[in-house]
């Protein structure tokens, strides 16, 4: 019998992308586009957004918590928002904290003018600029990452605001796609690696960014290419793109986990459907993983490209044995810590009628802590499932992401603590396997990892990061999070 | 370029099932289980939430404009609504209009004691009704049909509830699934053609009952039974049920929509998995109008399972050319009529990777006024489809609703204007296909339509109303929406 | 050193007027008088608000806790609230319970049409009659003693509104003077006794009823006269005024507090300005209880009037004291029982560099359970005064009212429970006097009390209540505020 | 007739003193201390409020829009901002504008630690200061200029916190009293001119600071003495007080107005009684300029002291011929330019019997614009006055305040633009006279203005102001509210 509460038991046992950013320049009522790209990107980021907007005089700006369509909710968004320019940010809480003075775009009044600066990604030695910058008198307006880059703009010796912003980015370390709007134009650029996505498009005279296709296709855009990793471009009100390479060549290492996970399935990364990619997952893991069984089942939604790809290959019959409810976000409601358990049968379901004395192979995209796969495969043993099959697909889930996505600390990924048996035998399913990190390459088209030069960013599954930690490594650094700021109450 | 309001464009082009009802009499913190019950049945209605609770002494109750995990959201409910038996519903506006006061459980003292109802149907009588009462000194609070029932109780002449309730029912005509309490206990009842479902659980000692069987099962109780049409079940406080069967022998006539569209896939309706049936009904459906293509697309979700079994029985291969955003309800946000329009594209987006260069048949589950339909066709075409078919799962729908599904007037049906050829014209589809009547039939178990005396009320298809339909007829009364009421600023 | 928290400690040692009310005919944008007016009678219920007006076709409301200002805080009242028409009601809680649906103007659809209805008063049977409504089928919205008038209009057998409004009235016991609005117009009546304040204006073409003649003032609108007791009063939407008598002849007894504390000074009450009746009562107190002294302060704001007067007559020089702040509404802030204690010094401080070394008259206006005053001699001692004289501006308050004043069960009235003597030694105060009932008397104009026919309602000091008290008497009938009614939570 | 909109029409005619500082420490649950504090300072600034706390690890703060009371409601406000250290702010908008980010206390991560700090005054070099800062690097939060202070503590060469925090005073010019916290304690200090006021207190081992003695009366501290123009006083946090002088000696010029307006009359301004004070100013008045009449009345409530000394010393008889309403604040409501006309009446009613056919001499405290003046001396005559003779208790205002006071600009003054006949003309009175600049220094105590040094700061009525002006001179500075920022939407 229930008597815990029916709404405080989310259990968020997913990795999660922190940030979408969206941006466009040169059109009439550039919020509304905002929002409504913005809107495209919410499974990026659900915790809070912000837009600010420009209108060749002065900067508008609202950030709030909540949902895109929550907090941009009303008629004349034009009028309190003006302006043929606009950036917007919807987020979750990595770095910095919950709350309203983290929300983004950030905004400055420097020497050159108005900055804004909307950020996807993390800076992994923001701790230590900020040490120092205080230092030299600095007052910080909250704790997020991306305000370090705006102090280090803002103190630039540099006497042009491009050349600032370039000297700011040689001193970070870590992952951004930036969208940046000054009176003079609109800046978006991409760390060298390339690990956070970001694309440009077109939409009339109007030039568009945006962190994926998605939000290009829902406003109505044309997709025109990605930024380049280590690419600057600017577009000023005449419309005018131009392109800078203040980094010089470095190969890049775009995240793999955007495939897997956090992308829209009709998305377009780097030149491949997500869905696609998603559906020769499944593949992989039927050529790699094949069980005798009576249907294939996905854990929704995430799972269910690669349960299709399965299903196609391994002939089993693709069927919805779970039905998930329309009216929770992802896997979880809130960003707090301790609201992350229990709660599964509220989102998902089983289909007895369905499940009821079948073989059963799950399809599940990831396993995080491994709490989620347990109740699902209890859930289906409930209802009736005669054996129960996982197949995840994606490679053990054993190290946490610093370059902006909230994974929970090494000790609690379950892949950091036993291997495949033992996690099986963890979730109690009657087999467990995961695909292969080659497969994964495979099935984003490559010929399979060239481990001596990965072509993606993959340290979630390898451990192998692609830049130094500064902030990690330095003890003496304390966590943004827990710098002695003033709590609102 | 985009000009409009990104949030002001929903277009519900669906028919609305008005109300879902939740009720557990004999559990601790009864309030907790309602609220996700009612979670449970968020689909059946949006728009307002409420639960009633009784603790022995007092009744008390919350009701409120919004979702159930936004209305009951905090943690300490059950002091707030304290007991061990409570009710509870979700709704749309049907009758009645919007606003907090037709929001159910309505509650009355009478001078048999404290008496809540929840109410899943309309009444298509109660205009007449009202104005009889309203004659004979009777003072209205709402505008919602299910407050003609509180006082044909409380102005009843017999000496106790039951007897009144009974009394009061006996002048009532439509549809009713309704959940009641008294400091007695609880009663449930169902209108004699069982028009609206209603099942009963069991959660440990205590009893549930609810709309729908998934309630049952995110709640953990057990499926007892379906409330028969026409019964009336009495549960006191000790746990005891009693059945009383107060209307004699009618053969009922379920509303068969429930099956095509209303009821989440996972739930169990008169002995039959809704998930099942929408599958059978793609069987149908490739049988009757098969047609030559390269791939079967959904429009999700709704027309996900008979997609599944239209790909099963044809071979064609089951695809998602179309991705749904997880930030918006079923195809709408707002109840109001001019809310309606444009905006499809924030919902779906067309997966161009899968679709661009393919003929595919495209399953939705019906046709209301066709503009949804038309852009999705649209939508096809401009991500690249080669041919688009569309095949309906349900028959044309050409006449409304009186028993609680919010349909357009008939004169705003598409169906009711055209035929199918001029349909598919006016939806730009290749070829159009609806399953027919006796295929529908044949899904749900039945050899097919007994036309002499169906199965199922299917007047929305057939134009057969199971009652006579006072309201309507009467020319005089006048349709409690426009009731010359105070109007709340 | 102060642990407590700064703003719950309000001491509400006063008697409280329970309502205002005010309406208007024949005015455009009608609502904006009504709130204006109002706002000038906020002083006779602080806890709640409401207005409805008429535009012609239907009737719209809006009721709200809290303050005029607050509630009707918005330039576009006359779109929300159209219509030439409009009546309002400030209210404290006194019968019925805190809640929204106990605000006034209370509405309801007759057979007749729509009737609203704003009452200051209370009904002394409204128990009673209430129980004998509900036994006959009524429902009530409310916890209201008003909501029985109007289903005693609902359920009248006679034909027009006017007779059945005249048919619930003679069933009616206590006091009330109505606003009521049909579509007819608008109809002001005062019970046959007068108890409660009623006056009627002029302005421009329209006719205005307010409680007190401030409001008048206030709105611009010219005094007629007042409404007599007994006395109904017709306003038609051409401004045809027709008056009629239903009650015959009785002799009145206006409430004589009135005059002592609850109406504004600026009002004049049947005739007599109430500030100058004030200070006639500090004459009369200064020749029946003189006393040596340095200066006369008053308790503001209430005692401002009587010291004025008393201070004349008796030569002693007026200081200001004690200092008010203007941020707290009377002596409390809140109607809820448990917050009416300490706190005096946040609404009064002592003015030291006044009171130091000095013998003290203290006037205030009543003294209801002696708390307050206990304080505000203290605070005087710590302030340095040398001696404290307390003067009181009415007789001892030893009987509760049951007409519409929030008074404290008599247990609880200190001068229920001892003598003057006793009292003075109580509040610690170096003398302490009354006005004599003849004092109060002369101060009003008369010669003194007529024992044998009083010519004010004078209960609170004499016990003789001018109607009987059957919900008091009948041990049977439950109090309204006991009644097993829904809680909303 | 009334078709304007009741409640947008406040006429803001007074000078309005900026803000309120309240610290405290050494106390349990200090923040409801300095709650209560604040509440007793809620004249000296109604539209937003903050408080900061302090406890022993991390600093706290909550800031709102709107009174005391209301922004800090709650009963466990010592959970929320716990700490035995707290300072406190209340405030109008001058400087800055509206907006959640400049209400106070402001608050910095330093390198040497958190900083917070509250202001009352007005830095007359802000905008310079500003716009160096900025180039320097710095980026700022808000639009006040009390962030300035900040970012020159921020970017001091000097090592420790109390020689930055000199360093900081030492560039900047004005007006301000200041209460600060960091980690090792409480600063308090006053500019050299003292031109605000700042009082220290003792409550049992706590030490209190607070811009009048008013606010130590109601918490119930004792009153120590002023802090001295110049003095900057430390406590930490055992309780241990050092006093500081940094400046070197000047004579003091403290504001002459605090007594004619903005103080509370219980509060002891530089060891006079603010009520004394302003009797003593109708004294002067009655001498200076006496005329023949029946009743003095004073413009409440600010002209009440001052009429009662008018009354004693020319015997006429004090009476309440105004009415004011107690649910306003001062003569305004909102902070808004637009919002200040008209609405006088709602907030004064004339005491129609008392005036009609009399001679009045009105007392107010002070002419601004003038147009409040006018509508009162025509409300008196509407109520039948015979002649209106008024006399104000200050001489006329003919030169805005750079110091912290609202003044409206200098072309606005009505005594910016006539000499005291016409104004007398203007407001259509039967005479008016100001009390002189000699009158009003012996009220205060000195034997009348030195000319050569005079003993206050009068710039108001000489323009003789007491510091230089720089961001008034240097065409070249923008006003900060004008400054390019982000606009909150």
């Amino acid at each position: 019998m229930n008597l815990t509460h029916p709404f405080r038991d989310p259990d968020g046992d997913k990795l999660r992308e922190e940030c979408g950013v969206f941006g466009v320049i040169g059109a009439r009522e550039a919020v509304n586009i905002a929002a409504l790209g913005l809107h495209a990107l919410q499974h990026r980021g659900q915790e809070a957004v912000g837009i600010s907007t420009y209108d060749g005089r002065e900067f508008y700006s609202r950030r709030g918590l909540g949902h895109v369509a929550q907090v941009f909710s009303e008629k004349d968004l034009g009028e309190t928002l003006p302006g043929e320019m606009a950036s917007g940010h919807v987020r979750y809480s990595t770095t910095g904290g919950s709350g309203l003075r983290n929300v983004q775009p950030l905004f400055a009044d420097l020497s050159t003018g108005g900055f804004s600066i909307a950020h996807n990604g993390n800076i992994s030695n923001a701790a230590s600029l900020r040490r120092e910058l205080v230092r030299r008198g600095a007052i910080f307006q909250s704790t997020s990452d991306t305000e370090v880059i705006i102090h280090l703009v803002a103190t630039s010796r540099y006497p042009t605001l491009l050349d600032r912003f370039v000297d700011a980015l040689r001193m970070v370390e870590g992952a951004y796609s930036l969208i940046c709007m000054t009176d003079q134009g609109m800046i978006a650029c991409r760390d060298p690696l390339g690990i956070r996505p970001l694309v440009m498009g077109r939409l009339g005279d109007a030039t568009v960014f945006a962190s994926e296709t998605v939000a290009l296709d829902v406003v109505g855009a044309e997709f025109v290419r990605s930024i380049e990793p280590g690419e600057l471009v600017q577009v000023d009100h005449k419309g005018t793109v131009s392109s800078h390479r203040p980094f010089g060549n470095i190969s890049p290492r775009p995240c793999i986990f955007e495939h897997v996970y956090f992308s829209r399935p009709d998305s377009v990364m780097d030149g491949r459907s997500v869905y696609s990619v998603r559906k020769q997952i499944g593949v992989e893991l039927a050529k790699e993983s094949g069980v005798d069984a009576d249907i294939v089942i996905p854990v929704p939604d995430s799972g269910v490209p690669a349960a299709i790809g399965y299903a196609q290959e391994s002939g089993i019959p693709f069927e919805l044995g779970i039905i998930r409810s329309h009216y929770v976000g992802r896997t979880f409601i809130t960003p707090s810590e301790g609201a992350r358990h229990a709660g599964v049968k509220r989102k998902h379901n089983a289909n007895r009628a369905i499940v009821e004395g079948k073989r059963i192979i799950l399809i599940d995209d990831s396993i995080v802590r491994g709490t989620t796969s347990m109740k699902i495969v209890d859930m289906m043993r409930d209802a009736g499932a005669a054996e129960v099959h996982m197949r995840i697909a994606s490679p053990p889930t054993g190290h946490s992401c610093f370059y902006g996505v909230d994974t929970p600390e090494r000790s609690k990924l379950l892949a950091a603590n036993m291997d495949t048996a033992a996690m099986g035998a963890f979730i109690k399913a009657d087999s467990l396997a995961f695909v292969t990190i080659d497969g994964l390459y495979r099935a984003v088209g490559a010929a399979g990892r060239n481990n001596a030069c990965p072509q993606f960013c993959d340290a979630c599954f390898t451990g192998e990061y692609p830049t130094s930690l500064t902030d990690l490594a330095d003890r003496e650094t304390p966590d943004l999070l827990t710098l002695p700021v003033n709590k609102v109450a």
